[in-house]
């Protein structure tokens, strides 16, 4: 079997686990208090040329966002994002369980607009009864996003600016950070998501680590006591070091871009093989997910060797499939999978 | 002036008051253990053919909902809900602060159709990531909608056995429910909406009463512990037995039907009335709210001399307004507002 | 029978129920935009000395003290306050159901000493752990307490000293505030109150209105955006008006005053009435509530002709009972009661 | 340094370590539906000899905590627990912020019993005003107890034996369960925890693992649904089979208890160590945390070569600190602590 299901089916990346397993014995403080964390803290702070930021490691994405919307928010607010947003769709209510509501936009590829945005928020004043309604009080978005795509720096200029403007926190999901940054034809900087949001986090998960988020916090104005919220999630990691560890590993030596570069390679070659055998992506996706449309009948044969994933419900004849490479896919895999189209 | 603002610009109906005040100085008990409570509730089990319904008295419509819909849904669970239902957009996020997503589904007219709901059940459970995402736990409909229009019974039992096949209660908001019963063409009754849903409310603030909704649990087993619950969220009325006095009022001798009927009579000659004019409204609502689009300029001289509301934004040349009758509305208002057209 | 278990028992004051009857057919905008309310709230600032307060009036007092700690609290903090607090034992919860721990201190007849609040967050900020903990974000206070007890303006002025020397909001719950104020041996003023507090609520519902109670906002840094929060607790009444009428006629002649006075008088004849009979008070309550230890057979003999409630368990052959006058006791009440001893 | 300050000091037992390493490369699906969780719960099972309990594993004890008694509890019931409980004081206020009141009661050496637990439902339940309080749904004790103490198997029985009499679960936070599992003196089996309580956690992360706890529920009657509310208390690990290799190993020849029998043996030499230098514990702690009672003067000589903790503020001669033993504790990290001495 050649596996595409997604990007978090292998462990760490080797050298990650290295650092791991080196440092496996030694004892240090819990909770992410110690040196490891520091450092890998200070490393953070300097790739995001962010020397104010508070830096904070957290385990998983979905209690990433919870913990980090929920101390955005006020309680009469909520969180703007695209209808496709994870947080709309894929955290079974995280952001509800905390009392705020998901006030959608309409996406286009998984992306919002800086026009939807402002005329969310300007509407929303102008209607008499807003005191009623619940207030827009966050951005979310994701970059890359849900299906893969890239806000250019002009896009994102200006949702930063639409939120600034009306007084909100950008706030980015980065799960799949790297992968976005290593897109060809990206035009935006680790600095420049450091510059524009207040908030946003680089994910580990999916990018080399065995698990690990790091929430960058540009603007610390709007989000203090965090780390009691950290706790109150159940969001802190006992043996905070880990973490630490591991993010030490992937922004060392430039290993994080290494992987993400790796990694959409594989996914670029992975691409170009299907269009090849006539198959179009149905977006088309810079980054490490890539999405098609398949004929049910070679689906059925695929999964015989290959895992991936529907993407929605099977369709009559066809349906929609998603295909990841992940910094464990090898050109072996690529060329596998070709040779089975 | 003459007001059309709303159906809650009023104190209560005369007879409601006149019970209030010769109950004034009597001693009861608190909290709705009293006997005007219990006779309140007795009628009401009585009006709806429901025996073994339990029905408590709230004082408001929002606190209804929320109290309700929180004691419904399991913590995994969201409510399924027209995008034009009163819980998704007017209640200040009050359902999601219980930890609740609002499932939207299109809405028709504000009407949702039980094809609808069926397929958003179907195509959850077919979904392989469903239990990350937010299960459907009820249905939410509101009868009348907030658009003034109403289901018919079939398509009240298409939708409540749509949701029983799929074992989840139906709810229905009856904020203005007298309107929708009084309605011309409603074929459904208050024992329809007893026998196809497991909790309803009966609203009196809009219906006659200074304030209260009694709320119907026809299916006991779906909400346990419920008092707790009003508690809880402060919808428990310390002199309880003021809303036993006014459900008592209202259904003793038919008066929460005369209200009703008398109010739509009157929102019937409201809308002929801009008919003759030549004024259509934009939604065909048989009950107390009517909607049009009109002129600014006629908008702004209306204005003038008649309460209503701008329903949305105000257009470039024209914009849509809405007009609401009430207990205390007249012919006398109705004929001078038709010769203010 | 004669009543004597609540205040809340009877319907409102007449002065009051007659300003609902002569306002009750007339039309007003919803929600407390009305010029009632701004009337009422103007009484209350005036007052209450304190022209920039803010002054929202809501329905019941559960609701209220949820909507202002809900309001009042980042989420990473609780509220202080006495065990024997109302929102730590008679609201189901509702504190906790927004998200917040109450965080209880010992009580003396009631009442919380500032020192044990000084050193409840100087032992909190001291333990190494405290990021772990729940942090103290506010006091909450009741004036007069769930005992009957009232605070002497030095302990008020401690109480506040060290709220704001810990840069904490002091909130005061004045469900029966009236009778506080007008208890003898009382040396607080209205005044005082608002000068002490960040928030406090004048309650109506037990002092002569038909329900409301009066948020005062004295510094609203501590608590903005609350209308929407208001909604969202579902504590924002439609007829909104109904409050602004009420607290019109109990701030505009000092009614509220003469109320409080007149219960109190009734309850300290109560009181002697008891001392009279040999029942000595178990708690000394200068206002409307009475605590006293009774034989079971004196109580078992009462319970045929005089409304009150035990207070707690039953013992084994006396129970503690308590006696609570109200804006609808009289004179002879109190001589039958006193006859039956 | 010698460290001692706790349990979750260095990684995961070199054992656990390798099974990662050897399976890091290895391409699983997430979420825990792989075939590493599914031996390792089945293992759990048989050590339990519970074959139909169904085992989640999560990633850490607040996450833990909080989903299960979010799960367990109704919206208006509170968890009883110690007030020394970890739920009711280190855990950031997680149960409250999913709604609940942690209901306290009296700890003996962070022990709660079956009479105290036994009269707080029965007066729960005999006081009128029952329903504006929370009710008791569920007891939450740990085992060992934060003080290192343990119940009896009979102390157990009664407590299971009350819980289940008034029809409420009985929950057992066994973070350490190991260590109580292998005290000197310990009569109670995993066989028992899970026959006696209705879920239960085995701690991981604090016993040999990286991180981990197993959820075991052996009456999923009481916890339905538990896999959405995982994820949305974001306590779902993406690359779940982590936790399926790490209890694997734990739980495949008994290295869980040999891993817990070493650190208890480790823990009582240190025990024995301080008492022969007459420094005598002040509680008896059978498991790896030990509590004494030691001079200023020796803490500040002690601080310079050696990791431990204060517990609680530090006195004026004397203060209180813990001592904790773990997977990576030696017998020379003893003798050069007692040397220290």
């Amino acid at each position: 079997m050649i596996y595409f299901n997604s990007d978090y089916m292998a462990g760490a990346h080797p050298e990650v686990m290295r650092r791991l397993v080196d440092t496996n014995s030694e004892a240090t403080v819990g909770y992410g208090c110690d040196q490891y964390t520091a450092r890998a803290t200070d490393l953070i702070r300097k790739a995001c040329d962010a020397p104010d930021a508070r830096v904070h490691l957290l385990v998983g994405g979905t209690q990433t966002n919870a913990t980090v919307i929920d101390g955005l928010l006020a309680r009469h607010e909520g969180v703007l994002a695209a209808d496709s947003g994870h947080i709309n769709v894929h955290e079974a209510g995280a952001i509800e369980a905390t009392g705020h509501k998901v006030l959608t936009l309409p996406h286009k590829d998984g992306k919002v607009n800086a026009e939807d945005v402002d005329r969310y928020i300007r509407d929303f004043y102008n209607d008499d009864t807003y005191e009623h309604m619940v207030a827009p009080g966050m951005l979310y978005i994701s970059f890359p996003t849900e299906y893969g795509t890239i806000y250019s720096l002009k896009e994102l200029e200006a949702l930063s600016e639409v939120c600034h403007k009306a007084g909100i926190p950008l706030y980015i999901d980065g799960a799949r950070l790297g992968y976005g940054l290593a897109a060809e034809g990206n035009d935006v900087t680790l600095r420049d998501i450091a510059r524009l949001s207040d908030v946003f986090y680089i994910g580990g998960t999916k990018v080399g680590a065995l698990f690990g988020e790091a929430v960058v916090i540009t603007n610390p104005a709007v989000l203090p006591h965090f780390t009691p919220l950290v706790k109150q999630h159940g969001a802190m990691l006992a043996k905070g070091r880990l973490l630490g560890v591991q993010f030490e590993a992937l922004f060392e030596d430039g290993l994080y871009e290494k992987i993400s570069r790796e990694t959409v390679r594989l996914a670029m070659r992975l691409k170009e093989g299907f269009k090849a055998k006539g198959f179009m992506p149905f977006i088309d996706s810079p980054t490490n997910q890539q999405f098609f449309t398949l004929p049910n009948i070679l689906i059925d044969r695929l999964m015989k060797d290959v895992g991936f994933e529907l993407w929605g419900p099977r369709g009559e004849k066809e349906s929609k499939v998603r295909f990841v490479t992940g910094w464990q896919t090898t050109d072996e895999d690529i060329d596998g999978l070709i040779r089975l189209l």
